[in-house]
């Protein structure tokens, strides 16, 4: 399945993406695609209802917003430098440990809306990332394979960053992290049986037309079933969380010179099965 | 205004506490104390209620679980090394901007739950807050005098830190901040008119009855004003966000040699009209 969500910023509905690629509107039978749908057998209820009544789903107008494909997530978790090739091209060491930090999750918006440059801003980087959402809770999972099973489904998550807010005033990262509009997310959520694997997509993203990123999930240091298991070992991961698991080579930062979105800039994204991105820079 | 909640884990219950330290029940006239309740004109229709028809409210049994004061909170942001004595012991400089992380608000219990010692953890360390709700939404603030109206209140806040998780395993501090039960607020949440300074608050810590961490709010580097004003340029502050607002000297990590909780001890702690909390630390 893919899950989507659609309609105006606050009142957004959720739906599904159908093979033919229109969107179906599940609103009169879900709530949302929220942590209560994720945590429970509502999933299940899911793919009955398109297995008998699809054909009887409203279908959803085009004019409408595509919309994040999941309600704003309980937390967001980053995995820093997590491709070996970005890893080797900024001349850092493969971590030995996952390098994990958070970003607010009201930075979540849909994967069209305008990206927002923050005031002051003369940094604002792209990171074309593989999202992994939650399913069933996972706390203290006892091996990698068994963390498969927590895992709802994958999409595509834009981890903006504002590099002298994260890099040059003090501290930790998230300064640079968690301005608004910077985490566009979707068009759509795939669920696990969608991507024969997930080890092995391909990964692009474009400013202005031109490629800037390209690289694969089969250079992750490490995987999603890995990260899953290894974050629930600290802390409690939620149906619904979001881990965006790290960027390919080619960000903004590592150019010789650095080059930088600007107001009237815009950036598209995709990755295999996932779908696409496209946003343009505004002022905020 | 004293608000506090009640009640058993994932069905908490809105209230106040008296000026004879009765909780109050007000779970008839609202649903919870969260981010819609802050952002809108409900605190004023709860300053009504309590004028005209407190001594109709029903009394919350002693025996009820105190809860956290605030339902969970969208974002938990916390200062770091924002005490200039707490600095001077560390031997670290007085930052030039707040150092900001976030911790994951999942980590949010009441402020006599049992804390959990997560498995593996030999560093389990203490430290006492002052803790920040917001009010009305924060984006751009355009002075540290308008951040005062953006603050619905204040709380005691203990900022619970695995050391080795947070410094000794790669990366950012994140991993030793998020741990299951690592936020016990409360017990009330303190509404501005209650607080005649929030700059000078003596705030200690025990453990096993043993006086770590003595301090006042006084010797902040960056104010409750200041950080909000502050982080509004980076971020949206949505109603009912939690600051965590750095800890005074005395944490275990700053022992010699250090020292950290065990399977066992007991922590209690308070803040000058913020309550006190007393904490258990069993195995998770």
């Amino acid at each position: 399945m893919r899950l989507i969500r659609f309609g105006r910023v606050g009142d957004e509905k959720p739906g599904v993406m159908d093979s033919h690629g229109s969107r179906l509107d599940l609103s009169a039978h879900f709530e949302d695609w929220n942590r209560a749908f994720f945590g429970s057998s509502d999933v299940k209820r899911l793919g009955g209802i398109l297995q008998r009544d699809a054909s009887s789903l409203p279908t959803v107008p085009k004019t409408e917003r595509w919309a994040a494909p999941v309600a704003r997530p309980g937390k967001v978790i980053c995995i820093g430098l997590n491709y070996s090739d970005h890893a080797a091209e900024s001349g850092m060491p493969i971590p030995a440990e996952p390098i994990v930090f958070l970003k607010a999750s009201n930075t979540v918006v849909g994967p069209c809306d305008d990206l927002q440059i923050p005031r002051g801003s003369e940094k604002t980087d792209w990171e074309v990332e593989l999202g992994v959402v939650i399913g069933q809770q996972a706390r203290y999972i006892a091996s990698v394979d068994a963390a498969q099973s927590h895992i709802a489904g994958y999409c595509l998550s834009h981890d903006v960053s504002e590099r002298a807010f994260q890099l040059e005033r003090g501290g930790q990262w998230t300064k640079g992290k968690s301005c608004d509009t910077f985490n566009p997310l979707g068009p759509w959520l795939a669920t696990p049986d969608e991507i024969e694997n997930p080890n092995a997509l391909n990964m692009k993203l474009w400013v202005n037309g031109d490629l800037r990123q390209k690289g694969t999930t089969a250079k992750m240091v490490f995987n999603p079933a890995f990260l899953v298991h290894y974050l629930s070992q600290f802390m409690t991961l939620e149906p619904g969380d979001l881990i965006s698991t790290g960027t390919p080579p080619g960000v903004g930062l590592g150019m010789k010179p650095p080059q930088y979105l600007k107001v009237g800039d815009t950036v598209e994204l995709e990755i295999d099965h996932l779908g696409r991105q496209k946003q343009r820079c505004i002022s905020s």
